[in-house]
């Protein structure tokens, strides 16, 4: 059923648009072969391998600048690998694009642009693709390889009592930059907007954590349900001191004037930092993994034996309304 | 803008239906992490990786069965690490189903059901996977692993004159047994049909192949069209005597019925059957391969200095109403 004349396009796009960001990688084979070949690793790595799929309308706005789409869609994917542990090395990309799509040539050309600025910027390659029409909106799947300690990921898993919860950067920039950008808070904070739409992922700062993090995720559901998710998946209790949470100065201006908007800091997603937990001895390696890696950290909170999340506020008393908005799963 | 209630259903969808599916992969941790881990490899292996997006109504029927959907986008995928003489381990699956779809639970333990009896049945396991809804029709790609000899994976750029092209199995049933299943052709051929809906991947061959082949791919586009590629990567000229290609005996009665079918056995798509090259020296190698893969290989042609891709009647006159048909890149 795909024999007709849009796979002579295919050919053309590949070679034009796909090709030339696979050239470095010499296992992608210029993408011309049915596979592609990942390279030898050193002593004590193992390959580690995430997937996220986005839809237009769904995961971004129809009319988002397609750089940005490409680029968003790469960075939700290296942030999966620095929670791992993992140095990003490449991906493949599979590419739905509406039959009817306007221009699709113009589309084409500033995704692969996107793509291509982002393999610059985190040294990362294209390895293979597919290219396919739909019916549907624009959709797009990145499955990404990356380089970790063998048998020394970071997962979920692995929070004790005693420890200490910390988290990288800032939070509470892409919750609050969505509403810039939907034009629902002020434009003046348009550093938050461009925050949302194009993450940071801490790719230098993950793997600096391997062995010293005993738990770790991505912040991408929101900090309260994340910590919920170490918490399950750990067997534990994570308590967060909201007035130790990191915000970011457009965020701290934002919820002065409106303190309703903190709760949305602590629960809303797409913050894409790393949350992760570590014995108290850890500390001080801790500081100097983040400045090594140019990113800050801090202390928020301690792991208890129990189960779920507690967010204290400057008091020490629960922020009971935060369950209610940020929980899903308990 | 993933903050939804739906995301509720994601969790629980992973649970029910894919976590299953990895729980045989120690590297996909239960699906519970942001990414997977890829075991470590034997001497002398390197990983292969591949991908393909399947779209309803593009590259599968609306109403065509779950499970089959399922295990034709596995197939071809595996069909793809066949070619490049890797033995299949894994897969990550993206899957975008539609927010409005009517029994999605259903629909889901019918795909998933597919994807464990070709887990089965290939040895292979669920590494990863990413669920969103969308607006669109049902959209999936697998990006499928394999572990392949290490720098002796098949391409398609290393055919040389003087040497031999073979074919796996039987050509044509796929693009004939896609009318039969569109009724366009008698229903007492729906063994053909069946070979349509459910491609045999050749993954106990290719591995038996690297050494052997100097140039393989597996027949997707149609057997000319992929001759094709081969040609234009190794820089040669493919000959094919087309009463060498092998055909089902359903195919043989089918084209005795009306010859005019003959064009399409040749040029149709969705064969999944390995075209490759070798040196006449190997040729006994090759039939011994094929006798312990339990799959027929059988020599159709021959490689020469040139371009591009000449099919012989019985006669070793050119057959030239076919690259009018089978033709799309030259």
């Amino acid at each position: 059923m795909t024999e007709d004349s849009e796979a002579l396009g295919e050919f053309d796009r590949i070679a034009r648009f796909f090709a030339p960001l696979a050239k470095d990688a010499p296992g992608a084979f210029g993408l011309t072969d049915d596979a592609a070949a990942l390279p030898p690793l050193a002593e004590g790595q193992e390959w580690v391998v995430t997937v996220d799929a986005l839809v237009s309308a769904v995961h971004f706005l129809p009319d988002d600048p397609p750089e940005l789409v490409a680029r968003k869609a790469l960075r939700v994917n290296l942030s999966d690998l620095a929670a791992m542990g993992a140095v990003p090395y490449g991906y493949t990309l599979a590419l739905a694009l509406p039959k009817d799509m306007a221009e699709p040539q113009r589309w084409l050309a500033a995704f692969s642009r996107g793509l291509a600025a982002d393999q610059a910027e985190f040294g990362i390659h294209l390895l293979g693709g597919d290219s396919v029409s739909t019916p549907g909106p624009v959709t797009l799947s990145i499955t990404a390889f990356g380089r970790g300690p063998r048998d020394g990921v970071l997962r979920r898993s692995g929070a004790a009592p005693g420890q200490d919860v910390w988290v990288s950067g800032t939070i509470g920039d892409g919750a609050l930059g969505l509403r810039v950008a939907q034009g629902l808070l002020s434009g003046r904070f348009a550093d938050l907007a461009d925050r949302y739409r194009l993450p940071a992922p801490r790719v230098t700062l993950g793997p600096r954590l391997a062995g010293l993090a005993t738990a770790a995720l991505d912040v991408s559901d929101g900090l309260v349900q994340d910590a919920g998710h170490i918490a399950t998946h750990s067997g534990c209790r994570l308590v967060i001191e909201a007035p130790l949470v990191p915000i970011s100065a457009s965020v701290a201006d934002l919820v002065s004037d409106d303190p309703d908007l903190f709760a949305e800091v602590l629960t809303g997603g797409d913050d894409y930092e790393l949350l992760f937990t570590a014995a108290p001895e850890a500390a001080d390696a801790i500081e100097a993994a983040g400045r090594e890696a140019g990113v800050s950290v801090t202390r928020i909170g301690r792991v208890q034996s129990g189960a779920g999340v507690e967010v204290l506020d400057h008091h020490g008393a629960p922020l009971d309304g935060l369950t209610a908005r940020g929980w899903r799963h308990f």
